[in-house]
């Protein structure tokens, strides 16, 4: 199972020559779903080969640019003839700036758009796996991180000591693999405990949008296995980050190592670091050092761990 | 007096990797303007160094295409801390479509935007030239191509002449040069006739916008320096350019030739042939030779004539 993210905008509150404003492409297993659209998202979605057959986007918040870009992506799924729905998600009180986004110039979309106001706590089902929504702080607006949250796996059967116990390769390896018990033809019973090891934690992403660094945010993102934090400011502008209700990238890296995260992504980058963020990365490696800002057109696999 | 267009996005109805949607900068001696701003104009703005210093942009109608971009670009201009006005034109009809992109999203601005409609056939003026809106066809919407009109340039003066008359270099000559019958301290009168050339014409520019070839833009274009004119398709999908109320690239250069232009740039290009489009260049050459197929980054300066 592929889980992969790709970021097509890095920047924080306007674009640059460097990067876009706010999106990232989720994909997992063939499904790709955004979280955010600022202005410009087609586009890059075309640039980074990004597929327009997706069903769901995640807003954090209802700030221009995060949300913009779903005006003009629409517009094109239009033109390409789309049908089926497109689902569109955000924080309490989203749905107003969501239809009106979708209704602007008063077009009228050929597929029907759902608008859905999302709670934080409460996980989204997906068909293998959760999005669950988390009120982050962004003073001033209505704001929710992601997680996806993968489930546990089954642990790992293993073939060799079935054929030895004289379990038939077949369907009773899948039954002994879902946990049941089974009977053999000569009677005797294999527990799956016997040849299944213990289960194995499935992946988790924490997606934060805009934030001051909070408790919630370590909460989600507990021992996740990579955590994209928004890491506006660096040091010198930390009352800014303050007023603003943003991260300097330092305390997203406090964020990311309380949470005892894997892996930790820097995005929402201030246009002053737009070609060169090493002073970032630098201040946030001081405490987390499994972390890096990055780019347009970044892509960050997300392996499962290895147990 | 330099005059330049940077062709900012020449892609119809939706972006591609190689062009943005519509919008075309319009340099004059220092002054900016735009026409049309499609999604991600601001960026494109920034990519190819076009000043954030502008006071109008002018739509041409109010396809999604056309105008998506004023929201990200005002909310830049306002984190830029402008107070200045902003002026946006369009045809009958736009104000509303206007102020709803301006009020996106419930953001208030910190600079005042006047929405205005152009007439067609009344000319706006300006400083030292004019802008001239006309109704072009585009059925299904209200929309306007813009000429850009110069007035007539005073003739050459002749120093050397001047001299021989014994007219002393000084206002005398810049008094002749406005037209102004002088005296000289002999008594003798001098004719501006005597000393300056006829006048010489001023330059055109005429952007089309989205329409079918019309008699109104060879109206318009006269005798134009510069006709940009859209070309959206080739001529095997001359029906499809009738059902859309678009141009192909041979329609645009049967207006360039009747109209009698210098050159003819063709911008507006479908996404069959983004990458590509010396099909279209070739139809159009066949009937006008001086034309070109114009890509996102293109600069075209309009020289005056050699008279």
């Amino acid at each position: 199972m592929s889980l992969t993210l790709r970021f097509l905008g890095t920047a924080a509150s306007r674009p640059t020559v460097e990067r876009n404003v706010s999106s990232i492409a989720v994909m997992r297993e063939g499904e790709t779903l955004l979280v955010d659209c600022g202005e410009g998202t087609q586009r890059q979605m075309m640039r980074y080969g990004i597929s327009f057959a997706l069903n769901d986007i995640f807003f954090t918040h209802m700030h221009t640019d995060h949300v913009l870009g779903v005006i003009g992506l629409t517009r094109t799924l239009q033109l390409q003839g789309r049908t089926a729905a497109l689902r569109l998600w955000g924080p309490r009180g989203s749905a107003r700036a969501l239809r009106q986004a979708t209704a602007f110039g008063g077009d009228r979309l050929t597929f029907p758009i759902e608008v859905l106001e999302v709670e934080p706590g409460t996980p989204i089902a997906r068909d293998e796996y959760a999005i669950l929504p988390y009120e982050v702080e962004h003073p001033g607006s209505v704001a929710v991180g992601y997680a996806i949250v993968e489930p546990e796996r089954r642990g790992r059967f293993n073939p060799d000591l079935a054929r030895e116990l004289g379990v038939p390769e077949g369907p009773l390896w899948g039954q002994l693999h879902r946990g049941r018990t089974i009977t053999l033809d000569d009677g005797r019973t294999v527990d799956p405990a016997t040849l299944v090891g213990p289960t194995r934690p499935g992946r988790t992403v924490v997606i934060t949008g805009d934030t001051r660094p909070c408790a919630a945010t370590v909460d989600v993102a507990k021992g996740a296995d990579l955590l994209v934090h928004e890491a506006t400011f660096a040091d010198d502008e930390a009352d800014r980050a303050r007023e603003t209700g943003h991260s300097t990238a330092r305390e997203a890296a406090q964020v990311a190592r309380v949470a005892e995260v894997r892996r930790l992504a820097l995005t929402h980058i201030s246009a002053r670091y737009s070609r060169d963020a090493r002073e970032l990365e630098a201040q946030a490696r001081q405490l987390f050092p499994e972390c890096a800002v990055v780019r347009d057109g970044t892509e960050i696999e997300v392996p499962y761990r290895e147990i």
